[in-house]
């Protein structure tokens, strides 16, 4: 079955660890289609791999499967995990990974059973011998109860939700992006129509359309692709300007 | 339809842009196949992109798709555009990124046909919501007037020439590569037979066969694989060693 | 026919190169199924190459063909091979970069046909030139001694193995992952029930299941996922804390 398997870990791509998971997930199921979303989340940074996948799953088609590993638990007691539900199939490790996900309804299974596993597993490194053997299965029509038993209570990451106050609005700074866009907590449905906005010592006034807005080398906010209030800089990188994660959303009159 | 789509751009490979760009793609042609070309273009590095696909476009079918975001200008006027050519398909902001495709004749079309967009179009992320969309389009056999009118005078870069005097070529260094190569702009149809070439302080009196000519560090001068003439180290670093941007060819008598 | 080709190289992923030779192995066969490895090999480092071909072939199909190009000698009088084994298809240069392949009874080919070469052969960039027209052809069912003579002394690296003494192992870091992680060159099957380890300043007692033992920030020992004695460090970095290249491994009494 030619379905898709996508994969995000902190792995990096200078090792062998992303390409020998392709190769496992080949000799199972040679139809699957693989697509890396990126391998390069900061090493050990469970919520920006589940920021990462968070803004990722909805551009694929319902039906593929997307394993996420960032798993400094490798080896532990954390449980393997699939995750069913109206968003896709999910496969990585149950250490809040998956936090976004699981806020809608789903069914999560625990990963045990060696018929879908490599025959020899490691301690290190699950990504290639639990979670791309179950993805591949996964893809080549298995389906979750044949893993392991359901799983009751998921680990969750505790997020920084924005605060909201009479005239302000209380945000964070979740992550920087490849061109030191800084976006926030703040989501689009929540900013006021008019408003001024503090991060550290930059005061902005207004929030643009284009990151080609006003000089160049000038702070502006944005809404970003993914629907948060976004902080950057004209062709610059607003993350080496601004070290301030705490941003305010002070409403106009 | 399983034709070639191939993906270029300056998001870089931590973020979850690659990523979606390629869901975007499958989610309305399956049967697309997508290829990365590069997608650490200098951030906002127009005529590194169009550099990078000159250099490419080549070894591709010609039916492929060819995609390059490198757009500092998203969101503003500048049109996204399709090229058909024989050279290939070619899909991106007209920014100049396309300069060396437009020096052969070609039809251009903008764009503007939101039945091949996604639904919701940010301000700025074109790559997923309507460049990698259109890609897919393309790929499914929509043909490229039905994206909207044609266009008559896309943007070109200028691009620095090789001056011809009578004793010299003078060139310029236009890009380095990630061995450190100093790639000119000077092809290696105008190099004389015996020359002497210039960099900075660096004197080179002859073009090389092969990258590993003379001893481990020394500079050398050889025709490298895209056909210009090219500054090397043997198994070191050109870049390191030169920060001149300016080549001279001194003819031999 | 779809097959797998895998690539490896120190080429990068800034520059055009990986990208022009899917497209010349698209182009042969489009079939074809192309899988990265890693193209981050460091800069002209063979045994890194060998290295990372030997962690990865076993797990893709025993037909799949791998591709390695880690070539500083690329232009010279070294020979473009192919190698047929059980173990797979392997095609690159004759530098010793197959010292593991070449354990196991094995056919070698060189390339030297032009009717499996792409028509301009440079003298810089083989990978596209020889190797990725090879692979391609291989994929598409032209046998291996189609493609020139039999070669009978291929280059072999000098590999450092570890000594044992009576009451010590004498081994080596072969290399570091991006993880930090400190790879040794001695086996899990020579590995004593109870040692002591030293690696430089570093005293480290036993031998655990987990990169999650012990305290945050503590240098641990434990066999990593290729079977070898690694040193970690329990989220952090062993190669930012350990410069030392010799590590020896003390059996308890």
């Amino acid at each position: 079955m030619r379905r898709i398997i996508t994969l995000s870990s902190d792995f990096g791509l200078s090792d062998h660890y992303v390409g020998v998971m392709k190769g496992v997930i080949l000799s199972i199921n040679p139809e699957a289609q693989v697509v890396d979303i990126s391998h390069e989340v900061p090493k050990y940074d469970v919520l920006r791999g589940a920021l990462l996948i968070q803004n990722s799953f909805a551009y694929f088609p319902k039906d593929t499967i997307h394993v996420v590993v960032v798993d400094p638990g490798v080896g532990t007691k954390r449980k393997p995990i699939i995750i069913e539900s109206d968003l896709g199939t999910f496969v990585g490790p149950d250490n809040g990974v998956f936090t976004f996900i699981l806020e809608k309804q789903c069914n999560i299974y625990e990963i045990t059973n060696k018929d879908y596993m490599l025959q020899d597993i490691s301690s290190t490194f699950h990504g290639r011998d639990i979670f791309s053997p179950a993805a591949a299965h996964l893809s080549s029509g298995v389906s979750s109860d044949k893993f392991g038993d359901k799983v009751e209570n998921p680990i969750l990451l505790e997020l920084p939700k924005p605060q909201l106050k009479e005239n302000e609005i209380i945000g964070e700074i979740l992550y920087e992006d490849s061109f030191g866009n800084l976006i926030s907590n703040i989501p689009a449905s929540i900013m006021p129509d008019s408003c001024r906005i503090l991060v550290g010592d930059t005061i902005i006034d207004t929030v643009v359309q284009s990151y080609q807005h006003g000089e160049i080398g000038e702070p502006l906010a944005i809404i970003g692709s993914s629907g948060y209030l976004e902080i950057s800089v004209n062709q610059g990188n607003a993350a080496n300007l601004i070290k301030e994660h705490k941003i305010n959303v002070i409403l106009k009159p």
